[in-house]
């Protein structure tokens, strides 16, 4: 036979991925908006772990099937769980923690050193963590909270844990406003809550969970031409970074606090969670 | 209050994954060792495609509660599948190749367009396609194969159906030597199998796909001083690169040809099988 000589090896290797590497993972659907990947990731291997926080697609039909076989990969540490897999995650986990017991939804779920997953919504932490990060007072303020949606519940939830007075609430949609009210008024007997719009010379905080002004900085959340100076406003909204609502504050004079900011503080906190409990019994695991 | 002035974000982001990615894996028990990860990651990569090949360490008692979950990421379109998987994983496929079928095992397995997931074995492939792309003719000739086990099955199966005449079988495990013996015979009626040790005057190809020799170059597969020149040796092994059998080969003016070259040919093939099923109907998928 006629033997051609061998050619040097053409298996090229990439450098971000190996054998070692654990898995993290956002589970959501649609899953392509997604930026937790890029993000989370990076935070991970900043603090020198070999890990990746991978998209995962799953369909809301198939979340009950799907979920026991992602939790027995082993190298499998944690998911963020974004829409609209947070209510049903729930029923998933071994140990839920006080902010997802309360808005019955978790945004992030870990595996402990026990082979248990623990899950805790953090949704409203972000929010709370940036404007505390930036020195606003929150233990016995009046905040208005625009919106009584998803994360509007994760964050008067955690607003109340955090030992806020009074929260008032504004949502257009009056059933999940009522329950918004009758969750913060059972969990928190301490906190006054309110569905009556107050005047923005009473409140401290204002805060923007609802959608009004995503993607639309023409489009502002409350009927209102001027802030108090004194009110600090923050709204949950990323894109854009300068609302009409945060433009309007600047203009008054008000200390804002920007979306943005809300990311930073949950890329943090998520994965301080989701690398503390892999070393903790589930029963040891402490929520913020 | 007091407000802090906001700073810049810190949220950094790394660039090889994101929301699009396509997730491949390579499923074993362990996992720590593979490199399928950083091989074919490169592959899909160098071919323009986002997507990335995890480690997806599953214990053998776990698999078939799983795999279920596992097909149900949707944006998960593939999976390559090592020890000690590649029996159990064929209980899951909706559709098996022919050397699958043969083998009773799947190295890989993919999902077709119509949410089918198929799979083949591709162990023999990348040996026997290494010994084509260096000219070795195959076709009609004696085969001389040394071990049975997983590897020796897969290329036995991938050798009878490439059409060599005749293969002889040397393993000290009389039971698998007399299983791959009967699944040959039953498979490929016109192949002559031996379980008889051949003259090497006789054979035209010595393929060794037994461990003896891994991690050892003192070590050789069989009790032999010389090899005669005109016959092409292959070793299955890729650590050490040159195994004591390739040395004695070398040093007989043998033509050898090398573990890494099976590894780079497997790599284009399982990429091409993975990529090219996203497209195709089960029905329509073509096997190597």
């Amino acid at each position: 036979m006629n033997i051609i000589t061998p050619k040097p090896s053409r298996a090229g290797s990439v450098d971000f991925v190996d054998g070692h590497t654990r898995l993290y993972g956002i589970l959501g659907h649609p899953i392509e908006q997604v930026r937790t990947p890029e993000t989370v990731t990076y935070e991970l291997r900043r603090r020198g772990i070999n890990a990746i926080v991978l998209p995962i697609h799953v369909r809301p039909e198939e979340l009950d099937d799907c979920i026991p076989g992602l939790m027995k990969i082993a190298n499998l540490d944690g998911l963020v769980v974004t829409i609209p897999h947070k209510k049903t995650i729930t029923g998933h986990l071994d140990r839920i923690g006080p902010l997802a017991e309360i808005s019955g939804s978790a945004s992030v779920i870990a595996r402990s050193k026990d082979d248990k997953w623990v899950g805790e919504m953090f949704d409203g932490n972000g929010c709370v963590s940036a404007m505390l990060r930036r020195g606003v007072e929150l233990a016995g303020k009046h905040v208005f909270l625009l919106g009584a949606g998803g994360a509007g519940v994760a964050i008067a939830s955690t607003l109340a844990r955090t030992g806020v007075a009074q929260i008032s609430l504004q949502d257009p949609d009056a059933a999940r406003s009522a329950d918004l009210h009758d969750r913060i008024g059972k969990w928190f007997p301490n906190v006054v809550i309110s569905r009556n719009a107050p005047s923005l010379d009473e409140i401290d905080v204002l805060i923007n969970a609802s959608s009004v002004g995503m993607l639309d900085a023409s489009r502002i959340p409350i009927d209102i031409k001027e802030i108090p100076e004194r009110v600090v406003v923050m709204d949950a909204i990323m894109d854009p970074d300068r609302t009409r609502l945060i433009a309007l504050a600047e203009e008054c004079g008000c200390a804002t606090v920007y979306g943005r900011e809300m990311l930073d503080s949950q890329i943090e906190v998520v994965s301080d969670f989701l690398l503390d409990s892999r070393d903790l019994l589930a029963a040891d695991i402490k929520f913020p």
